[in-house]
């Protein structure tokens, strides 16, 4: 059985290599994909956004991921299962529920105790590694989710929101959700939201980042503008991004994500 | 059989475990190894030149590359077949063609349109996840290479130029191809041209760079120096590069790939 | 056989993928557990205790750790065998020792100069490629580590020394061995050295970090304290280490690895 794998460790240190060991060493025929670990430390959001988004790509397995400020304290450690079968692992902040619920709901809701399906002793800081990872290696080995502790009530789990946009008819105030390596900026929006004001391919908007305005382009692609044209698209997961035709957006406009971003379609 | 990966998308964001994640769907057998993903972004040239660099080393097999500033543009989606039995897929920019000629020569050539072997909705901007993973899989699997689309004449694949260094026998015009992690910089050059000078390991050279002139001396390799010492030697894929020993060059110059470096012998 | 694999290579260049590639040429059936390559450039020192940190977690197999300034110089290429029967390829720099010693014992050292199992030519300046990575692959295929070269004598093996701390009964200076990606800072100090001043958690003590003071105090983990707070802990490789709760305790300070630390119980 495949576990897929998302935290936001990074690759600099050994956490990611050590959970891989930890796996192999309870689970030696199981594959691991790393969806990736670069989710900015403890952006439980992003996470969650990031997974959700993946998952329907991935093949059906254990979905184990880790982004978790709160470890060592009293958020529980949890194991999902949704309505088409996936398993979940990972810290009770709401990093796997958007995605569980994408994929035919939560169906059921465990809380990861059995110490039995833990390393031992459990470090106060490092839960991938101790409690986590375990898990996850032993529910692709067939171990039921029921054997990892009592269940819990679906409605009892930690949920984290997505900020909404404010849209009218006339205008859209969103926010940029993420960042890519290309500088592009995805938005809490989609493409129903731009259709509200009657926008699509083609159509010129006006955008406010940070009390500046840019005069951008709806288009389906980078190269459905020149060069240095700031364009607004449909990206690749279906949600609404921003990016400048051949260069970063995020570098030129200097923002980060929580930024506001304001559209409307130029006169 | 073995894919191999090499693309400019980094490891922060999920476009790489999102694309193992749809090979792993089509082809759960195949094993997967990651050249690099940290080509610089739409850096096509230098993915170019890595792939080529680095083939020899690894296994015969798929070789899957996106290096694509042009995707949902008007480019073709290819795959190529080398003499030696290589299979390579990526978008038609220049990227694949230097290492199929370098390994055989380029046999066959086809544009990848069959929808079959595609993710279906295509998006127009991550074809990477949508065509190009896809086509891998399904080469991996058996696929033949005819069944992706149309036959391309070689003669119509585009190209990319690698910049010519000026030599003659009494100075070299080069410029810096690349940057390591350890900031080597790796020139333009082979062992012949230096030759065509008459510098060999132990002669020493005078190096401009960006209006400054430095003393550095033709070396086997970083321990032939004394530490803070400046070197010109011959890098592990056989390109001239220059180092200093125990520290960074490309920091202590200040230079980025494309800089001009002049190279004569020293008076 | 598994090999894992720690180097300072980063994942920006090829070196990784290529040893990868080179490894499963040779043994095909072989697994791969990368570690970390984010050692930071030349820093034997963090590899070596990496590694001594992280085995314990991994089972056993074929260590490959590359962390080498001195490549293509006069060091030696060895392979050790520890008395729980773990196999270490590297360069003979200090590098593999500490986790050999912890982990049973050097049993058996060897230099690597049979060219039979090298790629040739060898470089002078790769030689993760061309002597270590054959060297690991032909180990975990089964060739006896005998056949690699001649016994070494393991008092004749470099070594490194970790800064030892300098501990009284009422004041300890200490040193920065590292720092995660989380900004987490790892110390010379284990909990016997706390426990000398009668440091347990919920002691407040005082550092002192580049002659600034700061009140902290020992904890258990990060949610034992407010946000904004400093605190000292056993990390989850039982070393002792200072954390911000919920912020980056050495973007905070301006502090890396080589640091000095003081620290005493606050008055």
């Amino acid at each position: 059985m495949l576990i897929t794998f998302l935290t936001d460790f990074g690759l600099e240190d050994d956490f990611v290599g050590t959970c891989h060991g930890v796996m192999k060493r309870i689970a030696p025929e199981i594959e691991i994909i790393d969806i990736t670990h670069g989710i900015q430390p403890h952006e439980v959001l992003q996470g969650a956004i990031m997974l959700a988004n993946t998952l329907p790509y991935l093949t059906e397995g254990v979905h184990l991921a880790v982004v978790d400020p709160g470890v060592g304290g009293e958020r529980r450690a949890i194991a999902l299962r949704s309505g088409d079968g996936r398993l979940y692992v990972g810290p009770d902040n709401g990093l796997l529920v958007p995605a569980a619920e994408k994929l035919g709901g939560i169906e059921a809701a465990h809380e990861i105790t059995n110490l039995e399906y833990a390393l031992q002793p459990i470090s106060a800081t490092f839960h991938g590694r101790d409690i986590f990872s375990p898990a996850a290696a032993h529910l692709a080995q067939g171990v039921a989710i029921e054997e990892l502790g009592p269940a819990v009530e679906p409605g009892s789990l930690a949920r984290i929101e997505v900020p909404k946009p404010d849209v009218t008819d006339r205008r859209i105030r969103a926010c940029c959700l993420y960042i890519d390596r290309f500088g592009n900026m995805q938005l809490n929006l989609t493409r129903e939201h731009l259709e509200r004001l009657g926008i699509e391919p083609g159509t010129q908007v006006e955008l406010e980042l940070a009390t500046e305005r840019y005069f951008a382009i709806a288009a389906r692609t980078y190269t459905d503008a020149r060069g240095g044209e700031i364009i607004l698209y449909e990206d690749a997961y279906e949600n609404i991004a921003i990016a400048i035709s051949g260069g970063s957006a995020a570098e030129t406009f200097s923002v980060e994500p929580g930024a506001d971003v304001r559209i409307r379609v130029a006169r």
